[in-house]
């Protein structure tokens, strides 16, 4: 019996599946912050090379990788999936478990997936500049060495609680040759109104997201990139779920559940999306998106249409929804502090396609620890939530005496994060429910939008 | 052209290689601290299992490794080899350059490769509990994952000033659920004496080492773990180079020069040993160890018997030392501050089978950025000495206009030193040479051997 099952270079997928076609309905619009009406490409093009706005809008299932892709992927892809011998042992459980590891990329987690084919499209776009936000800098460490692949120059606006807290990945970005600004900062009318208000501000990723839009709107050379929620995003990160078919027919298993964690949703439409096609053709496989109690998304949300940042620059998007001005507790898990979701993965939420499970953060550091003890992987603290529902489904299986095959997706590893570990170890973690009137207060302010269906 | 070159699980070697039966001539022998004789295997079973006393003294060329040791293995090996096709590009060099990367394991470096027998033998030998120490935590945090994976406690003894500059080593080790003392410590009388002479003392790898030996000695149900120097430990890394060999020939290239980073000699044995059975037999690759030019044992120091540690309670050596009593400065390489080196490695360079160079920590880091940002990954400040004679020996080919294939061990990520990074960058890192006067101090205490050859 193995341990882990791999793919050689020449089985990284040729070509990003894209669930658009695969919809219960169709896509609604998205937005113009400004008009209020349909965004056009023409609206999207100061922000976004052709490559990619064909791609958020494009109608084909499957969307050829280009061969310079593929040659910075093969660096550290396909990626392993393994069998939680361990795991399974320590839990006494019949389910068989396996997870997809995303941590063997150079910067550690699964966002290279989509910086690299975003540094590609704007390098081939004529863009000599990106301009681009990160929380707790697993995009922003990945967007830099995208860029750094391809020749171009890189600014990062990172949430400055992270970049106090977390100065390991703003030493990756600038190793990878970024420049890392606090968010927010001086450099923006968004970040200069945000320190008027409130000088001592701490940031947020819609803060950073309004500071690096506005960088990209007002400078010709430069372009903004995004690490999570936008269509080509969730695209780009299929190739994690494609190899993990692949690798699960290796293992000859097929697949119960499948889970990952959920901030901006594009680690989870990585693992899951490829597996949306086959409920459409009769498959059971349940899909669960694991996110954090204290930014309960898409558990607690509304489906509504609301603007992507806080200073209501980036379009208005129909998705799941705590609030633009959502402003999240300073968990550990940075990556999942995100006020909305994708509007793919919002849609097949709403369909009853995907579902949902919010986990409180003690429940998740205790799943880390029970993990790096039995599978030796240190998992990042964002990845651990998706380790969380994958035990309590193995747990679950284990009671009612029945067999399952659980997938689910390791995004990353957690060297960079050996502080929230031990704030974990020495108590000074808590669970954090978001309060139902504090979301009741940021739901006030979604945007008015007229927009007939 | 293939990016990467891997093998599949059952391709990891089913035995290490011994160099000791390929020795240009008889090993010195290894003195009891006391008596100045030779030790016995009696002598050594307070500190070591019976299983690995057995191989420090093997004439065996091939050793079986457990399937409980493979087993574990497959966690991450076998480990990728690289082609460095953008790094060759970078420097315009007719070079093919090759690296064996050990980062994949867990604890992110090449130290579980022999932390995993070590624990699996005390297991089995009735160990119940291992001492241990190190140095910036590479090895502590190897050793302590070990532990957990046997079930065995773990005791790591941290060299102080790692203690307190590497936080994120020492929750890797908590984590794994080891117990993390800094070094000097009041809890041994190694560390008591050194403290009541200096109470600011950042510590050494060699008191460190004092206060695991005293640990162990002094408790029945412990026993100690070296994480380098020793022949059972070099001889347990050789499935880096094993697996490389296999590597190179499905890249249809054999290489002329083999290079690894050298501290205590395990991670550059573990690359070069298995090619000095191939110098035996007429093959002319070169085999070269990188030391920093701060720490330069094999260069600057002297062939000689000395104390493994600094308290002078650990068995003296053949080796080349600057001195038991060797202060190094606090580079940022902290997995190379030994004063002393493999005995086996040691008779190696000593015979002239390997060449030694000494590299200054400016140019190394210089190597390092260099790579990040040509290949991606980030190496650990230890490779990146091998990273800088790599890149040398490709630049000499460059001058010359002639061919030439540089194998080497990248042996660990440095996701979890980024600090050195950030020092490096703001300019706060120099080089040091260490001064000869200085190494004449140290070696004037080198113990007094009347053994006859």
């Amino acid at each position: 019996m193995q341990t882990k099952y791999l793919l050689s270079e020449n089985q990284i997928p040729t070509h990003w599946y894209n669930v658009i076609p695969d919809l219960p309905g169709p896509m609604s619009p998205v937005l113009h912050p400004g008009t209020r009406k349909p965004v056009t490409p023409a609206d999207l093009l100061p922000l976004f090379p052709m490559g990619l706005i064909e791609q958020e809008m494009s109608p084909e299932r499957w969307v050829k990788i280009p061969d310079e892709v593929r040659e910075i992927y093969r660096i550290w892809r396909p990626s392993p999936l393994f069998r939680a011998h361990r795991l399974e042992k320590a839990l006494g459980t019949p389910a068989r478990i396996y997870y997809k590891y995303e941590g063997v990329s150079p910067a550690g987690s699964h966002k290279p997936n989509t910086a690299v084919p975003q540094a590609y499209y704007n390098k081939i776009g004529g863009t000599k500049r990106i301009a681009s936000e990160t929380g707790a800098g697993q995009w922003g460490s990945s967007i830099a060495l995208a860029c750094k692949m391809f020749g171009l120059e890189c600014t990062v606006y990172m949430v400055k609680v992270s970049f106090e807290q977390k100065p390991y990945r703003k030493s990756m970005m600038q190793l990878w040759g970024a420049e890392v600004i606090a968010s927010p900062s001086p450099r923006t009318n968004a970040g200069r109104g945000i320190l008027a208000r409130d000088p001592e501000s701490q940031g947020s990723l819609g803060i950073a997201i309004s500071e690096a839009v506005e960088d990209a709107a007002t400078r010709d050379d430069t372009r903004y990139a995004l690490g999570s929620v936008l269509n080509h995003v969730c695209m780009h990160q299929t190739v994690i779920g494609l190899e993990a078919k692949e690798q699960m027919k290796l293992a000859g298993d097929v697949p119960d559940v499948v889970i990952g964690c959920h901030g901006g949703g594009s680690n989870f439409a990585g693992i899951a999306f490829p597996f949306v096609a086959d409920k459409a053709t009769g498959s059971k496989v349940r899909l669960v998106a694991a996110e954090p109690s204290s930014c309960p998304t898409l558990t607690k949300g509304v489906y509504a249409f609301d603007y992507g940042d806080t200073a209501q620059m980036a379009p208005i998007s129909h998705m799941y929804t705590l609030g633009h001005d959502f402003m999240p507790p300073g968990i550990h898990a940075g990556g999942l502090r995100y006020h909305g979701a994708s509007p793919l993965v919002s849609q097949l939420v709403n369909a009853g396609v995907i579902e949902a499970r919010a986990v409180g953060q003690l429940a998740v550091f205790e799943a880390a620890v029970t993990f790096a003890r039995t599978e030796a992987i240190i998992p990042a603290p964002e990845s651990s939530h998706a380790i969380r529902v994958a035990i309590d489904e193995a747990l679950q299986a284990k009671e009612e005496g029945k067999e399952k095959v659980i997938l689910f997706n390791l995004s990353g590893h957690g060297h960079v994060d050996m502080a929230a570990y031990d704030a974990y170890f020495s108590g000074k973690l808590e669970d954090f429910e978001y309060p139902a009137e504090k979301v009741k207060e940021s739901l006030a302010h979604l945007p008015q939008v007229d927009f007939a269906k």
